[in-house]
């Protein structure tokens, strides 16, 4: 294994995936807080906070931040998510020290003008408006916040316009203080990467990050239900879904191979029944998310309005299908190489290298290396298959959400679902 | 340089770039041929073309051809561009002889089955449909369809939805027989690849193909002028154009240094501007389209109703202040950095090392080497950024294209454009 981790003075860990050959380097800081982390009151926080954090720090602008590393040919980005918020850099190897540099100042070092912040505020309620004329994304949105209903999961990343017109810049200020801690900060780093270099520096930029106690957030739990909006549009956007697992649920991969079967590819059945055989569709495809305490399995589909009783009902008859019958040696096969796979070409990008590496340390406290994930899945098995599907699917508290025009939103509520 | 070509007996070429380290191989099928080719009466052949390619062949179902590749953990996709088709697959480096035997299947023996034929005009129905309901893909359609008006260029790729309703399984059997001759295929395979083994390969599989003379499109020319959909959506989605350069122009790296100061990433002119200074927009980028005998060169923009006029106003503001006092050395030098690195990232994926080839190739006549990109690059200064600043926007015949609200459109077009 390529991986090294040293964990600093002040706590924080620092890991690195030298990548052989590689001119480049994905380095991040990695924060394991998120939308989950804010109490009622706080909804969007997260993501403001990460907004603001290219908006000027005691030394540097908004300009100078992204000049820096744009200056020397680089990337600097950042998002929120559920449980994990990142900011990263794509850099050449001469660059490494200015990246973590640039990263460590616009964490430690924000000033959180009050101009900056209500311009910001302005960015971000654009960001949401545009989630809103986007009925792909606004459809998963309906979804989690339906099957998470009430709790900190279900709440929206982005933080409704309402909530996010009521912050002040010591909202910020105590979100942060309280929450990015050391014992929740890791520096991942991978591609033209030198470990003892990039501790070297990641101890010289972060030395001003202290420790203290984050809440842990009380458990997710899963709810379902139905939800649904009416739009203007020429599709029925949809998504069915059921309760799953979570990150260190020792059924992860077999749902992970169930959701390849059922709609991870051109082979898969969702893909084959549905648009293949009947041509109802151009997207369909299923999903897995998985959290620190649970997680959901479901599928999308955008169809035209008069179809989309159908495509429920042909997707439904896979779901019931599986159940009966389970699934056939050959795409139980199909399914494990193709996730194999997938872990291979992965190794060939520092970026989801560098990922991985985050997304294992939050979840699992430590790396494991390919052979460990291969074996697991591996151990998957036509038994494991049945049991994970009638763990997860033979549950009437689904959650279902759609987008659409509004007459057949009401169509499909008074029948199918 | 690590790229090499063999000519095969038919007149098809085989480039390859083998990646030391790499354990999977990006491989596909250039098709130099697009939606530009089609005649009127044609519009949509290519794109549905492309879709029936995996449909069925003589010796493969539709499943038989996904499952193949997927079987062996491998990605099998395809895309149909104004000048190009591509048909691709990302395999282990096991399975290279797979990925071109079912690649050259698809092309050589599909059987474009009537059955299938009407399924997936169904599929391309709902593809169309799907545009139409993402107002940030609808806006690009729209401005390309003005800004080529009435010429092959400015066709959709897709095709209208009574278009495709009108063709028959012949209408396809035609087109590919008097466009895929072996003078417009390539082979391009890049990662875990040996070269005498892909010309091998190649060999055997498209040993079908016979050339054959497919006549040259006529010269596409710029039109210009303004374009609107109204719909019912929260934010304006809006861009300004202009004609930019043909692939092989000799500004066409001003052109691209150009835009990247403009609109190019979080330190550019409009980002800075727009987003940074007064938080009108979430997403606002500039683009460059460059094609055989012409381009664009235009930005985007999303913002509240209320707001387009301004976003319209200061961005014009900004192509004004350039036209009149240039670009900074400081800017300059950002830029250049930006797309230098670019290229050099470029060199750590597979498929963009496969996708530069075929590029290169069909508009170039040959494969240039980096250092050869990275020398056009560094030789835009002020002075050529200047020429180019003043051949492409001081013009008058400006493209506009806006999705939004009908009020909003209709007062943004009486007064601003």
């Amino acid at each position: 294994m390529t991986i090294k981790l040293t964990a600093l003075p002040n706590g924080i860990k620092v890991f690195t995936d030298s990548i052989e050959g590689f001119e480049s380097a994905s380095i991040g800081i990695f924060v394991n807080v998120g939308s989950v982390d804010e109490k009622s009151g706080q909804e969007g926080l997260s993501h403001f906070l990460e907004h603001m954090a290219f908006k000027g720090t005691k030394t540097r602008s908004a300009l100078q931040i992204s000049s820096a590393i744009e200056s020397v040919g680089g990337f600097i980005n950042a998002y929120t998510g559920k449980e994990i918020t990142a900011y990263h850099t794509k850099v050449l190897k001469k660059d490494v020290k200015l990246s973590i540099d640039i990263l460590s100042d616009i964490l430690l070092n924000s000033v959180f003008d009050k101009d900056e912040f209500e311009k910001e505020r302005g960015v971000i309620i654009q960001e949401i408006r545009q989630v809103n004329d986007s009925p792909d994304d606004l459809v998963f949105d309906l979804f989690q916040e339906q099957a998470f209903k009430n709790t900190r999961l279900g709440t929206s990343i982005l933080g409704s316009e309402e909530r996010i017109q009521s912050y002040t810049t010591s909202d910020l200020e105590n979100y942060i203080k309280s929450k990015y801690a050391t014992n929740r900060l890791i520096i991942c780093a991978s591609g033209a990467v030198d470990h003892n270099e990039i501790v070297e520096y990641a101890e010289k930029y972060t030395a001003g990050f202290s420790n203290f106690d984050v809440p842990i957030v009380e458990k997710q739990t899963y709810s379902g239900g139905v939800v649904s909006k009416a739009k203007d549009l020429e599709q029925v956007h949809y998504i069915a879904g059921y309760e799953g697992v979570s990150h260190t649920d020792n059924n992860k991969y077999d749902l992970c191979v169930l959701s390849a079967i059922i709609g991870g590819g051109m082979s898969s059945r969702l893909f084959q029944q549905i648009r293949e055989k009947r041509g109802l569709v151009y997207s369909i495809f299923s999903f897995v998310s998985n959290y620190r305490d649970t997680g959901t399995f479901g599928y999308y589909a955008a169809c035209a309005p008069e179809k989309a009783k159908d495509v429920m009902l042909y997707s439904n008859e896979e779901i019931d299908n599986i159940l009966k019958n389970g699934v056939t040696r050959e795409e139980l096969e199909r399914a494990k190489n193709q996730l194999k796979a997938s872990l291979l070409m992965g190794l060939e990008s520092s970026s989801t290298r560098m990922e991985r590496m985050a997304s294992q340390y939050f979840y699992h406290g430590r790396i494991m290396d390919m052979t460990e994930v291969a074996k697991n899945i591996d151990a998957v098995n036509q038994d494991s298959i049945k049991h994970i599907a009638e763990k997860i699917l033979t549950t009437n508290n689904t959650t279902t959400a759609i987008v659409g025009p509004k007459d057949e939103i009401n169509n499909i509520l008074q029948e199918a679902v």
